[in-house]
């Protein structure tokens, strides 16, 4: 059996210093051997409020420097189990959505094509969820979302473009990408242009969970619940940075208060421990408006426990 | 019937450009047909601590512009119901706090006299809450008052000084402007200069509820208590940014650690639907101290929720 | 004779309150009897390093409101002079780069079109000029320019892109907008992809003025060296704010070492009164980097020193 | 009796103004007469991620400035009941770590020696804490630690050094400076070097609360089971601000996120009203990292609420 | 002969530690004995845009720490000639500008009747300067004034108040305060509310040095130049931090493009020696927009060159 | 021939993206074929004021990717003549000095051992200097130095330890590791514990440049003069930040008014194009302390140009 790889110890290294790889994991040029691939989509011009998040895979990785490899409180030693490296940055088109929509989603297929490697995005901002999707989808049929936002992203148009940050899940659903009834929409809240935008999206089957139910609760409860769900299904994570409240994570695009805390983030995904992982992303981090760097550090530690809870090789292998 | 104000819609222009009156409705230069008016009183010289709120109403409606007509949790349409304009700031004298005082009591008796609008003050310190509660009084007499806040401002004197940012409450309640058995402050917290701080409001009849009392509780249980108490009474609303926790809103003149989260906040709001709201005023958000804007988007957002509960025509005409 | 548009005193409205307009002139619905209109264009797609550029036109009008109408060290009086108004925004398309840069060539070509309005734009980024060049061809047949910038942005393409911020000037020239012999590029610095990078526009007859070869020197001479070589020729000033080294202006979207300093552009702009200006615009101006205001502060007072340096009509009516 | 020293009070120099003692409390030059000694470790090179918390006594010492003597919510009012000075900062060595805790050993051998005084230590990183408690050991025998952090602070050694803030707590196990089943570690999470990190402290008889078991919860119930737990033993509190969550103290070392919030560490303390405490710190304070002064500002409340639970001379004295 | 107070020495205890005096000097309670006394006025609600300068005490100070005692550019040695201390800050009165200007008036003829002490005062906003006057007129009959800043502050009123940061000077000529031909305004630039903003002073024998004319110039001519122009009169220096460019000193109330650099400010200071100071004082830095604290450090150490350039007793004692 | 190192081109990859190594360049394991290696040295324990220079090699690197291969003002070409890596960080001590400085002076020696490589070293604080110094003398026997500072670093000793940022200099002369009449410290200015504190380095033959006998001048002379007088020895080139005026680099551990611009650091180095330079660094950045990133950008364009002069094998093969 092939050494899985390992996170430079603080011990050899000190931790301000070192590549600025995720959570300091070699950096690798070929897929062989991994089982999970962390890789960067450095793009924001799918947004509508305040970009930034070109710059957001740079930052996740400069704050995961600090984490190390094992989780005191669930004991989940994910290095110890799959073999995960970072394998870099997207070369978008910075000039271009649709261009750059095309790139991830052709790097996907190619990425999903030769392997069975779980990828793991840092985005960037949330349009590029939707050609993930169709890679996914290809491989995988129709799967299963959990989307932890503050939005629901199912918009018909903006501005007259059709795949954009505000659009990605109508797209999705109308494209059948996603298994609709298995579509979950956690920390909805805010305003709307109509009275009526979040009424579609319920009416294709997606759950809706809006922040207002969840504020003072433990998530633990809903985590399990929509894990016994999904069963068996392959799931896509999709998290939008903008699910927490600004108190916890300030530098996002859009903020939106009444948020969700990073203590529920934490219980929500340990508690999908056992789903069919099959990819997932971590997107709308905007560290300009960041200025202690806490944001990226929310998203860094929350990419580190969607590690925890990837399906292990004997999970899935029979 | 005339048409109702709209917020431009984010379909129309970026949310990132336009005018920046409140949530980009029109900027209105006569109350004639108004339900609402929104109105900036920017100054900062009745506060002790921290000085610039003087730019709190420019920042505020910075960060509303990201604000949708919508209310997606509570269904409310505000725009749909009232005629809500932004009528500007008032030309206050930046260096004296007397005459600023005089200009914020004389601006709002007219705006009292000539119309059935209900004000919506952008400030500015809390001092501007006095003259508003003389000229509110001068029109429904007495007041019943929620007042959201980390401090009961019921001080006798600061520096000889009687009319400050410190001394509201015990002013109005000698100049019989408020109902001092409806008056509720919520949030109280911190230290004093004596060990009977809050015993003489007390005495008064102010119904004092600690952020002590409050924490890791929805406050929409006490919303509605103080609803039901208040009944039919004209009340007036202030909300003093500091109610807040500093991890909520760190932008303010003196923040006080141990306060309230933005989701008590709007349980708090969202639970006083129905009161006969006749004025409400957000003071003390300090944007100098707010790198990330997150005080005054939780600041424009709080006052989105006050005219989402504003009593309807229909509610209060007969 | 109508009576010319003026700026809101600070003594009728302290200069923290009131509309956000560029210097809190009016807000012209309409083009009739102006002789300037500023306006922005909000965006920043056609970026390659770090976005914001979009909050640009927000936030130098904010830092606009200090400044008075009258320049104590020239004694211009650009008010008493010319009918001058903030026409507001336009409405681009943030999510794409050509069709917004059509909205912008199609708006101006509307404004010179119907009027013989000067326009004064607030990027955005670099890309909006070449749109603007196109419109302004269109009327004057090709214009004189003077560029302002640390970089010449005369590239070919970039990702395969052709209309972005870093080839406006190679465009312009190839489609003839310009006199190439009568365009000067100032401020030139920093780095290049190529070893020749300079050469091409040097071909063409672009003048280039290296940052290094202005270094502690008067800008005063080049301003008036410039403005014999330009005669009567319709000239356009592009004024990207990273000519300026960062210690002047940091929050730009690709600050530059070794640059022009606030003095040397007063210098420049003051120089080159007498050209006859056609247009001018202010790009790159970057807020999520300025921290504390004032690159917007530099930007604002260079838009105003362009206005104290427009030709009267007296001066190009006959 | 002579009088008891007391903050400046608001009322006669404005907060902003005065001594940055701590709550401008008279700077004593001696330890005659007093109960409690408030003294400054300005260091930072025991600290393994962000450095900065050299600056922490003198921030948190500016934000107690806002601090007024009477506790509203408890009534507690302790300098009433205490003589209280801030005694200045220990003149350490700031090249030199050993050397360093060799002076802070020494120090507070010394204060301990000559009198009955209570010191409070505002840190500097958390290797302050071994060379007190060697110090507090020696006077009163092992005592017992509540320590408030997200790391248990219990490695073998880093980099070989076997005296660092990563190891403070196996070293006085190691030393019997501590009485191991009167450890109360509170806070711990996130993740560690090791599978079995938090496993030898537990060995040695440490009583570890875990953050996920305290998230939505009051501490009230801990602290009041911790005081009966500790009875009259002497116990030494050790706050490290890092225990709170990044939301309510970002400018810390090593920012971990889950954390405890602002209310819980008040309830707590609040609780713990009656233990024989012999000592505290407040330590991991980066002012660098803390734009807003929000973290300052919860250690200079969080030690200010240490001095509320002090034991009272009449308590102590039979 | 007493010892002369000496700034606590970097060897001797940390520079990040230590009281929070001016360089770490003694803090004195009575004049006796002192040649220089360093005082806080900390107000700003004399200022009409950005507030904030009630902490530049506080700030300045903090940032003093790092000065050390000799000057190792001209040699001076100011603590080796001239017993100087802080005395702290006077008790102003934060909500009244008017009682603010008479407790400083009144303070500083206390401290000029009682002593021969040159008083150096830290604003605090540019008001405190016409009381101060008031004060050095009455012992020193109508002084010479060197006036570095932006503005001129010679306005009639503004909004109908005469004793504001922008009427100083005015005000000083009509009561006779100062020497109208020893007036000299360093550093004006900018826009103004009328044409002839600067024509008034200059009719009454103000000699005015305009920025422009001074970029690019070493100023110890100028300095020089002014020193022989005022002999021996008593002279007074008013330093308004925005005479300095924003480049260098960005945390300002009001900042003005286009001005003047630190280095000239030291060669202005340095050539200013020989002149017989009896006053100076340092106004309008903002340390909330001041990120860095560089604006901090640049007042601190100009505030250390002009007690480098106080006359010495053996000077001014025949 | 080998192909050289290319940094990542802009066209290929955004510059947002990417390896954070300096320049994108190539990550190299070995020495092998290397002219010049780069590597970090993140450290900050040996600094007297402000810490945090240990972010620095992390956030130079950062800043560094928007530089591009051909410096277009010198026509320089770094990368077609040199092999040029980066190597990564020195895995130092983060609780020690004398370890750290001891892994410095071996990691050095090894480097210069087996090669010919040029080591241009990212500080850390200036300490590091020494063992460079150490390692460097080994191999080339005494080296003449130009340091760029606003300090000559020449004390005795400070706190009792000889080997710190403030003792370099004396104990490289104290050494031999220096040629001290070819020791050139530039930028030299500001305040001293002992009025002769440049005395003793005078003393010793080092040749002093104050900043203020530079001001307002190019330094092409200075650096031409410089080149001159060193003629063909081995030269290192040591680059503390803080010679740079705050204005233009505020982002570092002891900041100073009165430096040198960023212009004249360009036109020194360039003019020191011919020295037999065999080492170079870049110290004291501190990241914590610049919010804008313009220092870390300031100090990577400065190693790049270094790079540019950088001498060729074909110069000194022979």
């Amino acid at each position: 059996m092939t050494e899985l790889n390992q996170p430079i110890s603080g011990n050899d290294l000190a931790r301000f210093s070192g590549p600025t790889t995720f959570m300091r994991l070699p950096l690798a040029h070929s897929l062989d051997g991994l089982d999970v691939a962390i890789l960067g989509v450095p793009m924001d011009i799918g947004t509508s409020w305040r970009s930034g998040a070109r710059f957001a895979p740079k930052e996740i990785r400069n704050q995961s420097a600090a984490i190390r490899p094992y989780n005191l409180t669930t004991g989940d030693a994910p290095f110890d189990t799959h073999n995960i490296a970072d394998i870099g940055d997207l070369a978008i088109n910075t000039y271009s959505l649709p261009d750059t929509l095309r790139i991830v989603e052709e790097s996907f297929e190619a990425i999903l094509a030769g392997s069975d490697v779980v990828p793991v995005a840092l985005g960037g901002d949330q349009s590029i969820t939707l050609p993930i999707l169709r890679a996914m989808s290809r491989k995988h049929g129709p799967v299963a979302v959990i989307h932890v936002d503050a939005r629901s992203d199912s918009s018909e148009a903006t501005f007259g473009e059709r795949d954009t940050g505000g659009t990605v899940f109508r797209r999705a659903q109308e494209e059948g990408l996603v298994d609709a009834e298995k579509v979950y929409q956690i920390g909805l809240r805010g305003t709307g242009e109509t009275a009526t935008e979040l009424k579609d999206a319920q009416g294709w089957g997606f759950q809706h969970f809006l922040a207002s139910e969840l504020w003072n609760r433990s998530l633990a409860g809903l985590g399990a619940e929509i894990r016994r769900d999904i069963g068996g299904r392959p799931v896509y994570l999709s998290f939008d940075i903008s699910a927490l409240d600004p108190a916890f994570a300030p530098g996002t695009g859009a903020p939106e208060i009444g948020g969700l805390t990073s203590m529920q983030m934490l219980e929500l995904i340990r508690a999908l421990k056992g789903v069919n992982l099959v990819g997932c992303d971590m997107v709308e981090v905007a560290p300009a408006y960041d200025p202690t760097g806490t944001t990226s550090l929310v998203a860094a530690n929350l990419v580190y426990e969607m590690l925890c809870i990837l399906p292990q090789q004997s999970d899935t292998a029979e």
